[in-house]
């Protein structure tokens, strides 16, 4: 039954002098990602070894130093590609695999088994220490579940002995750290560094997770704030978050996190996990990339990204996934797509050092994303939309004053389909609407010589022959158009233009008419220029109902 | 090129005093749906008048009070849909459509005649304002933008003065708000709001746009906050948000934002809009109703709305999607499905008041989703997993002891595959594994009396006879076999129980043996209680080598 009642509101701790909302981002935190681990084991099936060695190789490519690559005590298939990554030597130099155990002696065992050989690993042990968990799962009070931590902790101390020639990094996380009481967390995790005495120099790991988000992201960076106080040997220790995304929040949480003082994140890319998932790496790090701060992992070809993410956990990227998804540089809405038109144009013609590009806070290019996917014509579409898509995908630049007249055309089609429309079919619009002329108003030649101090032009139009004079040769086909079809006609706008350089560049020309009281338009292209102003006003005039009445003077 | 150079920070405000850190969320803020405007411009097909009224009616049916129905004078689609919904009366009496228009007379004439007849009705103009829209896309300074917002509040209130028979609200959007200067953005509603002259008692709306989202959600938060202190007439307004996800935290900011003083929330449901989204309001519904908040909004039936927006949108509902995705009641990891298990009984046997379950933030009946869905099995899966789904699929209790032995052998066959393994699989290799027995060990009749103050049992056992005797029919039959078998034999678990009520109920016993040092599982029901726990018994011994070697006596 859908009723609120049945919950209670999450309480947090009281730090009315919290320092972190006055902190900014100014450096990427150290990256961990668990896809290999948390990741794969929240999949419908999980990976195989093939998939698994896929994705571990593209997090080292992406550039990754840790990365935690399962739970080897707990399943064969993690024992076996733990095995296979150190046996065929696929762990750089510079990057530590980690691993999950909980802290239960036969199983701490098995893990430093599944390790043997490795030049530098994280062990990373947990046990739960949240109050529900406590009461309702374990049965055991405060100190009871603390002398599991410290026994943990102990055995992997002893374990690691065992393994010298292995350089060992320890890592502890009370889990369910959101639904434990702050000073308890800091008791156990206080007693676990106790056990590890780490050296002057050397750090260990700290892991609060959030394995149930329980709050609004605030809270959890005053958690990590007042944690982060009240650690014994803070300085010894780095803090890592691992934040899940119940309540659609685990980037903002692990963000304030950070501010909040935690080093280190762990998260998975796309933020595939468990139930809602882990952090997004991907969105975390982009956040950091537009802002100006170094993310410290290569996100240039994102497609690659998505392909192997998709291939590897059978899950889709959304299109609209943040940076990464399909639709995420589209623009449809007609006044979007105008003011990034200007503010591209406006960032070419300044040379501004820094990308400030309405409603695109990147450049898509940067993750091998393209421009080309900006802009798509629906029925919301505006002029600048339609206008965009010629010069996009066919080089053809429209003067302004034709921007509304095509979008009009472009918008009627869509509207009768409520479908998106493809450049293709806005070219086919444009060539119909603007371009095809019917023969009778297609110039076979012409004439043209000065005379009274203005010109005459003699011209071959369709069948008919057609003479006229004014102060140049548009003004002369106005008049000889005008009195053949005993209209009257207004050159409203003419704008001519070279498709290219040299003298035998071709010319484009585009005319508005006002025929009558009705707008008209033509655009035609010609070597001779000529030749395509005076095509372009033929153009305009055969779509003008005066056309019909035209007969030869 | 991937260069986070050409990238500047965001410059927060400074406000050291902040006070929305130390509030909590209490209430639900007044929510309005932009589905049809937002969401629908943002689609590679946009709605069909079909879908659009569907859509419509869900949004009413959840209880959104508030509706943008779309955006009239920029489509005639959307123009023919506010006239449908009026004309049609599909406008229940206690909700108000809102239309978006920009600040420019003959839109806004155009949006008055759309909604001619309504009864009451939000007209929401906008203009865009920050900075880079001022200098790279409109080529104006602060003043003739304002003058922009003034024009359009100005001519808002002249047409609405000609259509007396609606009760008008008005809201203003400085658009980019997060990218204007702040108190450049308080001048502008300032005036804005002057012209408008609300009456005491009367609101009018400002809705404060992150149109692209730009900073970490307490940076827009304390942006909030001072806005909300450093406007005019403050009480005469709802300070209205409306996030996007370009960073993954809409909603986070609309969360802190709320916090920061806002009144009202405009998202859609899942997020649809354009780019990443808009904030997704099924999310902070949610989260506020599994804090125990009244959301105002029925999401009771979870799986309709997720097929009415697929339907409407044509876009799927990612599988993680907080809530509502198809992953986000399931548990895959051992830990995580023993505790869920547990924390469920704890709750019944306790009696607990409030949810607060393991892994499961909320109970997930209460959106229509289902236990059932909460738990499959994998080779991560541990021993609770696969008694559960023995449990909660077939009504099979097993005892506590005999988890891991059923565990093991599933985990066994999902290793080998590497797939996830269906509950029906998991119910064969349970009868395979523990319930199956060879002919030579089916108990076919039994003779049992007491003798000497023990008891003394004959039995028929495939095509043997056998005899022993000891304190009870188990140690009688144990004897036997030992003997038969020339074996060491101990019972080490014996288990039974009725599977129903009433004299003539099937009753299953469970035996664990241990035969020459090797441990063996047998489970057998029977009307006949003695009966069933022979053939446990014999069912467990069949699976030891020694049963090979089994001879008459």
């Amino acid at each position: 039954m859908f009723d609120h009642r049945k919950y209670r509101p999450f309480t947090p701790i009281t730090l009315t002098d919290r320092q972190w909302p006055n902190k900014q981002l100014t450096t990427a935190p150290h990256w961990c990602s668990v896809d290999l681990r948390d990741g794969n084991q929240a999949l419908i099936n999980p990976m195989s070894v093939e998939k698994k060695t896929e994705l571990f190789q593209l997090l080292v490519n992406i550039g990754f130093k840790e990365i935690e690559v399962g739970f080897p005590s707990a399943s064969q298939p993690d024992f076996d590609f733990v095995r296979k990554l150190i046996e065929e030597k696929h762990i750089p130099d510079d990057v530590t695999v980690q691993v999950l155990v909980q802290a239960r002696e036969e199983l701490i065992s098995r893990t430093f088994e599944a390790l043997k050989g490795v030049k530098q690993a994280i062990v990373h042990v947990y046990n739960s220490t949240s109050t529900v968990q406590r009461e309702q799962v374990f049965g055991l009070d405060r100190e009871g579940i603390k002398a599991i931590a410290v026994k943990g902790a102990t055995l992997l101390k002893t374990y690691a002995a065992q393994y010298p020639n292995t350089r060992w990094e320890f890592q502890y996380s009370p889990e369910s750290f959101t639904g434990t009481e702050l000073d308890y967390a800091v008791d156990v995790c206080d007693a676990v560094i106790d056990v590890w005495e780490p050296e002057k120099g050397q750090q260990v790991i700290i892991n609060l997770p959030s394995t149930v988000e329980m709050s609004t992201p605030n809270v959890f960076a005053d958690q990590i704030e007042w944690f982060c106080r009240h650690l014994k040997k803070r300085d010894q220790v780095r803090i890592c978050l691992h934040t899940h995304n119940d309540r659609g929040c685990a980037v903002a949480a692990a963000e304030l996190g950070i501010l909040a003082g935690a080093d280190r994140v762990e998260g998975t890319l796309m933020g595939n996990g468990e139930r809602t998932g882990n952090m997004d790496v991907i969105t975390m790090a982009m956040n950091l990339y537009s802002q100006g701060i170094d993310p410290k992992l290569d996100l240039s070809n994102i497609k690659e990204i998505n392909r192997t993410v998709e291939h590897c956990t059978e899950l889709p990227v959304p299109a609209r996934h943040p940076w990464a998804g399909e639709l995420v540089y589209t623009a449809f809405s007609g006044s979007h797509q105008d003011a990034i038109r200007k503010s591209i144009a406006y960032h070419k013609d300044h040379n501004l050092p820094h990308w400030e590009v309405a409603y695109l806070p990147i450049d898509p290019l940067d993750i091998g994303r393209e421009y080309e996917a900006v802009v798509r014509i629906n029925s919301q579409s505006g002029k600048g939309g339609v206008a965009l898509v010629l010069e996009r995908d066919f080089g053809i630049t429209l003067p302004k004053w034709l921007h509304a007249p095509i979008s009009q055309v472009v918008q009627k089609a869509t509207e009768s389909t409520g479908q998106e429309i493809s450049s293709q079919r806005i070219r086919e619009l444009f060539d119909q609407y603007f371009v095809a002329t019917p023969h009778a108003q297609k110039l076979q030649g012409y004439e043209l010589h000065t005379e009274h101090g203005g010109v005459m032009l003699n011209a071959e139009i369709g069948t008919l022959h057609l003479k006229g004079q004014g102060n140049g040769a548009i003004e002369a086909l106005t008049q000889a158009l005008s009195e053949s079809a005993s209209c009257s006609m207004k050159v409203t706008h003419f704008d001519e233009n070279a498709l290219g350089s040299g003298s035998d560049a071709t010319a484009r020309a585009c005319v508005a008419l006002n025929v009558d009281g009705i707008d008209v338009y033509g655009v035609a292209e010609a070597t001779d220029t000529t030749a395509a102003s005076l095509q372009a006003l033929l153009s305009a005039f055969s779509r003008s109902p005066a056309a019909d009445k035209q007969q030869a003077a």
